[in-house]
């Protein structure tokens, strides 16, 4: 048996228990909280057998084949370290880190105790996802020339992504999902992003545009706090293009011909959602892989990279909507693109 | 009878024809090419009396009520400028003008003869268009948030938008309709733009990609003519949201309150699509009006804005498609709604 521990108590560790039920051979064993009320309550709830107050606790009683980091943005970094140190593997919430030297320190950490660890983006393991990938990569649509994905949603005022001390905003929250999967789904280095921040007077970014310019493509992502938007995405090439809607937790995906025509529809209805990145996570740390081909650290760290980019106006928080931050920004070094571009991944 | 006059004898001319067909009360009365035999041809194709070798020549013998300026890009200013010379309403293909410079004469000039003058942005006018502007301008999506247009031809290596000559680029043919259907949908002050642009070894713009900040509203605007794209537009507001297809030509719109469920959907077959812009035209020039409110000066004027601001990276020109010219542009001038920014129209 598989056994998975879970640091944070909030509803998306209870949908990752629910993800856990529907895998063959694997478990959540134990559950921690900084609240061992709360801790206690989840357990109950979520019918996990044992549960901590104290996350070190956990790791050190239960020693768990990998840890699900579910606590908010701006504790990521000190469980994922936390956990690196106990060389327990880690599938750790998206936005991972808040910071490229937080993400840097976390990765070479890992790398150095041989700790698997990797984003929990589980839209990109999603069946319509990899579909849509395959397709990109079988050229059915040809190369792709322009890329768009647009999302949103409608936040009450007291929303935990207006809160920068919870690491909130629309970029961790929100645009990370446009971001990491049209960089999947394009599947070409990255050579430059521009940035339009609509910084909010709650103090995070409430709203972003970005244009991000691959080799042959360029991509449009536009997030919102402030408007529910079906996250429909399209890739278009000279060959034809492929729909997505609802793309982070896509359905259905359509590849249509260069004259509008459906050509192939492909459907997978999605329950539960975390369990194809949960079993992954099973599948690396029983065959000894330190990260996942789907999900790898470089394409976190890109994705960090475009965050600070993309964010670098942030000296503007604070000054209300109305007052927006534009950043502009550039990935300076092409010729490294490893360090500042994307690889080709298989 | 309103007496149509038509200068240039090529496909977009003969359209403009079978639209004016469809109008009550309405006739082209004389085509004029550079080439007489087309010219005659053009008339005998198109059921049109009489035709003319030179385009004076048929202003001063014809005196049509309005003339419709259907050459390439590359000599509108010179046709626009010869008939307001001889008082003739006109309405220009788009893109009307290819600089700032020539737009400003030419308005200015039709202001001071008190000629009619008008950019033939045929599909504002299309019902289903006015139906989204309707839906907007009733708050039926609440304040738009974020809105966007993704439009693409596949064209051949041979096509006329890859001439310099010709005034081609995938601005003056392609992006135009994004720029000018997404500010009239959205119809707020535009107050920045910033751009990417892929320039070809044909010598022009071979895809834009393009973010427009309106006052409450972001926009993303994407053009290719590497790619057969239907034209899908999205406004997207806390209320709803608004979705075209095919949206310069559409014959559908739709409306989705904020729970994604179908609200209303209004159908308008396009048939020939013209029409409404000749019927404008009409109507306009009986009325003794000198602009339109659909397609006021102003609009034309900051679309032609958004292209030299975009296209400011020209001097890139000819590197080839690898080498990509990044424009940075921003309204400098924000306080002057007038000369930088959109105003609010009707």
């Amino acid at each position: 048996m598989f056994r998975f521990g879970i640091m944070g108590a909030g509803g998306i560790a209870a949908k990752f228990c629910d993800a856990v039920r529907r895998l063959e051979g694997a478990e959540v064993a134990a559950v921690a909280s900084k609240s061992v009320e709360r801790a206690e309550r989840f357990a109950r709830e979520n019918g996990v057998v044992r549960f901590y107050g104290d996350y070190e606790e956990m790791l050190e009683r239960e020693r768990p084949d990998a840890v699900y980091v579910a606590t908010t943005n701006n504790f990521h970094f000190e469980n994922v370290m936390l956990c690196i140190r106990h060389g327990v593997p880690v599938l750790c919430e998206k936005s991972m880190f808040m910071t490229l030297a937080e993400a840097e320190e976390a990765f070479g950490f890992a790398r150095e105790r041989k700790v698997f660890l990797m984003e929990a983006m589980w839209s990109r393991f999603l069946p319509c996802v990899q579909k849509a990938r395959e397709w990109v990569a079988e050229g059915r649509i040809g190369t792709v020339q322009i890329a768009n994905y647009t999302g949103g949603i409608n936040a009450p005022a007291e929303h935990r992504i207006f809160k920068p001390e919870l690491g909130g905003g629309a970029m961790y929250d929100l645009t990370v999902y446009p971001i990491e999967i049209l960089t999947y789904l394009v599947n070409q280095p990255l050579v430059d992003v521009r940035a339009e921040i609509g910084w909010g007077s709650s103090g995070v970014d409430e709203d972003n545009s970005l244009l991000l310019k691959f080799e042959t493509c360029r991509g449009a992502v536009q997030t919102t706090t402030h408007a529910r938007i079906p996250s429909p995405c399209g890739l278009y090439g000279p060959k034809g293009y492929i729909r997505l809607e609802q793309t982070h937790r896509a359905s259905a995906v359509e590849l249509y011909d260069g004259e509008f025509r459906l050509v192939e529809r492909f459907e997978s209805e999605v329950e539960n959602g975390f369990e194809y990145e949960a079993a992954e996570v099973m599948r690396c740390v029983k065959m000894g892989e330190l990260e996942s081909a789907v999900m790898p650290h470089r394409d976190t760290l890109e994705c960090i990279r475009v965050f600070e980019k993309a964010l670098k106006g942030g000296e503007r928080r604070g000054e209300g909507r109305a007052a927006v931050g534009c950043a502009d920004m550039r990935y300076v070094n092409v010729t490294q693109p490893c360090e500042v571009g994307r690889q080709h991944i298989r």
